[in-house]
């Protein structure tokens, strides 16, 4: 069967079990080789890249779709996920579709609700859904085009989060159990795309308040070993919470 | 005419004006009698109080819906406008019309956008429309109960509003042209909801760059008459778009 024929009989359906013109995109971030990466999927029949999406059930709140389409898309369910911003403009989405009848489900406007997600790079199952022809990993410093306004929606979902880089603590869900400050520092840089001093870098993130230096230090290589670190999880949930230490 | 039937009325044509289950809730805050207060409004027939909102046309794009919704309520348009959430549980709606027909526009499962805006208060014209029985500014200290998830609705903008001091400057919407430090200090106070130590939030907000200090101070008064100052327009707004000085 052709996509096309494919579309039109799921539309039926849609439109029984989904609340129209609402629809949800997520931005999942990982970190991965010292880079700041993006989950991007092909649609069938486009040649442009897309955020991975979905739409909002009858029965479900509107948090709990991001969930479910986080877990149909990626596997899993334990992951950090922020709704940013809603994107209303005419047109975003009414176009995309311009080949197909004007009743059918995924050629109305819609306005969607973004989440962007921090996710372990390792827990990420990659799954091809019916609808897609590929998804993949991509750094964030080398994007290819991307269908409809999803550009504009990941570029707020990046400066959403290097924003909460000066409220909330980060990097429970990105990195390994433990790891050293210069992997930490390159997190942050991966986030906000620039170099930050080293000397600065750890002052600051002490004064937070978040870390506990472990009793050991990373073995091999011709170097001193490094100094290993965790996330203080009950300082770090009540910064997540309550926002961070030297703030307003 | 009651009320009720009136609804009835107006529910046709809403629903051929606007796009369904999707509507927009304004917190509006203003800074007078150095206290943050935020404008509320009773709906003819209910005894709490809600926040002002209001529908997406066909036609617009969400935020320009935003726009005029404020623009109705306000009669200003020179606001600082900023979309903070969007609430979408099931049943966060649909009781509050539980006496009228089903297909009422007003008992659809809405989806609602939150933007909150900051006015200067004496700008702000308070319009009792044709829905209201009062329109009125709260101090946000003392707030009545609320219709709805309505107070949800304002807690989240409170919180985004004092994570943003953390980002952005704020101030030249809420304050007069020339201010003094304790006013500026003042306002922080207001919005955080917390005392400040003066000498640092003297050195903090110095540190972010976007005041000028003026040559003149305030006349009268017994004690030493204290010194004005004003926002760097250059700079503040650099700092909105670019994030403040000190930051990551």
């Amino acid at each position: 069967m052709d996509f096309k024929k494919f579309l039109e009989i799921e539309s039926i359906e849609a439109w029984k079990k989904y609340i129209p013109t609402l629809s949800i995109d997520s931005v999942i971030f990982s970190f991965h080789k010292n880079e700041l990466q993006v989950l991007l999927l092909k649609m069938k029949d486009m040649e442009s890249w897309g955020l991975p999406g979905g739409y909002v059930k009858k029965t479900e709140n509107v948090d709990e779709a991001a969930v479910r389409i986080l877990k149909d898309r990626t596997g899993t369910e334990n992951i950090y996920l922020h709704q940013f911003h809603t994107f209303g403009n005419r047109n975003r989405s009414e176009d995309a579709f311009a080949d197909y009848n004007d009743d059918i489900w995924y050629k109305q406007r819609f306005i969607s609700i973004g989440y962007y997600a921090l996710a372990e790079h390792s827990q990420v199952k990659l799954v091809i859904d019916e609808f897609s022809s590929a998804v993949e990993w991509h750094p964030i410093e080398i994007l290819p085009e991307f269908m409809m306004d999803h550009r504009a929606i990941f570029d707020k979902a990046l400066i959403t989060l290097r924003e909460q880089l000066n409220n909330h603590p980060i990097g429970y869900n990105l990195l390994p159990e433990k790891f050293t400050m210069p992997e930490l520092q390159k997190l942050y840089e991966g986030i906000l795309g620039k170099k930050l001093n080293r000397g600065n870098f750890y002052r600051k993130i002490l004064r937070y308040d978040i870390l506990t230096k472990l009793d050991e230090s990373r073995k091999g290589g011709a170097h001193k070993a490094p100094d290993l670190y965790s996330f203080d999880l009950e300082k770090y949930n009540s910064a997540l919470k309550e926002g961070l230490q030297g703030n307003w």
